[in-house]
């Protein structure tokens, strides 16, 4: 039985902060704003007691005085009055993983909103926490302020989870729905959203794809019991979609979103396997991903008992993520009594995730989009449907559609029924190198209601 | 530093289960199906040992023999075989209360799904728990399988919770989205509704809103730090909403859906006090919860820093529901080997919970709706808008509408413009009495995108 009732009679939980750019000023005034609150919800007080950054001299907007300064960030673990290493400074290795391993094997606690170093690290990292018996927590590396590594990892903890999709990225999701609300072109909008700071000025990582895809394989590691697989998600940007595409999918009641998905798959064979895909998707206007608009991010977790659930909210931002950082600091002072959060970082212990083979996906069976630009010819049609046939893909509608392009190219999309991706494949193998169609053809599949 | 590596290498945590109706049932079948991956996730087995119910002989579709069986459900609590009561029974009092109040009394942990005895003693059943260090939770109370009392709790536990609101029954939303979908009115959908399961034989708890203002008090008490007060929720059901005023929304581009709002509220002198309401609302079609269909339950919580967050998904059924009785029964046992579980079960102890009293809502400003049947002939409408105006309220549109009633009434809606609610009341009274108005006019607020 403890007496929690009076907080300041705990010694207080001492935190370092790496890393000061907007999420970890965001941070520092988030402690400040709601410091009596967060005593209150931890059972004691939560201070900030060292901070370190590249720079010290630049202006972040919050004041810097109240806590001691370390130039140099990886030594920060060493310290005696650190018990959490909150690490903000991003990279998939570098100083981030110097300074992630250092706080572990000092024996802190680890808390990071670093989703690529989780998605390549993740295991060695976990592994050593719970060695050295400290937590490891990562809320803030996923989806932004939304609690979906609780959801899934506590919340969902009774099922068998079947299937986890959902929109990854904020970026990817402000720029398609702002070409979808302005018939803008992909090049325009994102030098908009650029300008905004939406994107990055290098946006590789986002476009391409990448940084949903280091998310998603987080999510899947806790949702299946599974170790990381980062290398082996099917992954796709959105630097190819049109504005063209975007009208067609909305012409046929769908809108266009950058999804990842994972689902434990036995394969053709009975295999046991674990799919993991980003990609954009045609999304039915009825399923519940296409009214996330903006940079929004939001996750569905389909269990064997509790169904669908939603998590939805902001993905991005110094006030979410902050909120996100903070809450896994609020639950290791909670837990510090015991040894057990040691072990939860991905829900059991690294020891007992399964690595599971990727799994195919040419057996999967499902409806794609598929467009064409081709010249503006006779026969052009009677190829591509031969090729769909031949392949044993069944056409449910199809549209031929002019184009202003230089090269007078006429764009053609079509829609197949349900049927095995490999279809797909094997019409867009017969069709390869035919000189009716210009340039690469583009696949998304189609998520219903 | 532990190993939990080896699960069956720590004794099992024991259960005892009261109350076999739809969701005992489910318990048992999802601790069936899913027992391996709950002993990984809860670091040991957990095991049923026992059960009870009112009728031993009644087929449940799950077998009960492996488990003992007691007559006496109050008396389950006092086994030495037992680490943990799950309290399925219901009801606000009698063997329910009597069990919970047993089993804290016995160091036994609690698991109920009862919100209408949470709503009405889970102030003295979590001072109790805490005073013997036994741990409570009942997220399955709120929102079926939803994990929307852990995202409150630990998700956005680094936030000060601005306003929660969201859809928190599932037969009012299912008997509301049915009358939109086929544009009958109450009585035929609640009858379809009751056959179909949707809804109880007595629907009253239901469709007066009662039900979910039992869970929107529980949810208060978490979010604002303050005590469960559950008399001081303004509650009102959904059977005077008609066909027409579904018609009527739907043309000024809302639909009708009852929502739970909480919010810290000043109030018009300053005095800190704490608004609930539970009321059938006007929800813009572009509000994340206008989109919530069937019997599905949604809440968005509003943090300082987190931004909206939306939790979403069943809002009853057995899977969900065992779910959430499920991941409880995990986080018990994840937390066994710290006492501060037993603090947990409102986010903070129940001594540093606050006493806040209920904030009026004359002063809040907002939009609302006024529906009236008035008698059809001249000056009837002169008469209503000279009450607004005297009262000071802005019409923003105004419907009248010819009704096949038996008395010749017509019908006639309003939207006013932003104003304190006590303008709408003043206005309303000075139409009181009026021989030109029919019944009682129907009044709801609006909530906006």
């Amino acid at each position: 039985m403890t007496d929690t009732t009076n907080t300041s009679a705990k010694p207080p939980l001492r935190i370092a902060l790496a890393g000061l750019g907007t999420v970890g000023a965001g941070v520092i005034r988030l402690m400040e704003a709601n410091a009596d609150l967060i005593a209150r919800r931890a059972g004691r007080p939560v201070v900030v007691t060292v901070v370190s950054a590249r720079d010290r001299l630049r202006n972040r907007g919050v004041d810097l005085s109240p806590y001691a300064w370390e130039d140099d960030m990886t030594g920060i673990a060493a310290r005696d009055d650190v018990d959490v290493v909150v690490e903000l400074v991003g990279g998939s290795d570098g100083p981030a993983l110097t300074l992630a391993r250092n706080a572990i094997a000092q024996g802190k606690a680890l808390v990071t909103a670093n989703k690529a170093m989780i998605a390549h690290h993740g295991m060695a990292l976990a592994q050593a926490a719970e060695a050295r018996g400290v937590a490891m927590r990562f809320e803030a590396a996923v989806a932004g302020g939304i609690p979906v590594i609780k959801g899934l990892r506590e919340g969902a903890a009774a099922n068998r989870v079947e299937r986890l999709y959902g929109i990854l990225n904020g970026t990817c999701n402000y720029i398609l729905s702002t070409m979808e609300d302005t018939g803008r072109d992909f090049a325009e909008v994102l030098d908009e959203a650029q300008q905004k700071g939406y994107a990055e000025a290098d946006p590789t990582f986002d476009i391409e794809g990448i940084d949903a895809a280091h998310k998603l394989s987080i999510l899947s590691a806790i949702a299946f019991g599974a170790k990381i697989d980062f290398a082996s998600v099917d992954t796709q940007g959105i630097s190819r979609i049109l504005a063209a595409d975007i009208a067609q999918a909305d012409a046929l009641g769908y809108c266009i979103r950058l999804i990842g998905t994972a689902e434990a798959d036995a394969g053709p064979d009975g295999t046991p396997g674990l799919f993991q895909r980003v990609a954009p998707h045609l999304v039915h206007f009825d399923n519940l991903l296409a009214h996330v608009d903006g940079p929004t991010n939001a996750v569905v977790v389909e269990g064997n008992f509790s169904g669908r659930l939603l998590f939805q909210g902001a993905g991005a931002g110094d006030g979410p993520t902050a909120s996100a950082v903070v809450a896994d600091i609020i639950d290791i002072a909670r837990g510090m009594d015991t040894g057990f959060e040691a072990d939860m970082a991905f829900s059991i212990p690294v020891a007992g995730l399964e690595d599971m083979a990727p799994a195919p996906s040419g057996h999967r069976l499902g409806r794609s989009y598929i467009r064409f630009f081709v010249a503006d010819r006779p026969g052009v049609l009677a190829e591509i449907t031969a090729a769909m046939r031949d392949a044993g893909v069944s056409i449910e509608s199809l549209i031929q559609k002019g184009r202003a392009g230089e090269g007078g190219e006429v764009l053609v999309a079509l829609v197949t029924h349900e049927g095995p991706e490999s279809a797909v494949s094997e019409a867009l193998r017969l069709l390869d190198g035919s000189p009716s169609i210009v340039g690469q053809p583009l696949v998304m599949q189609i998520l219903g209601a």
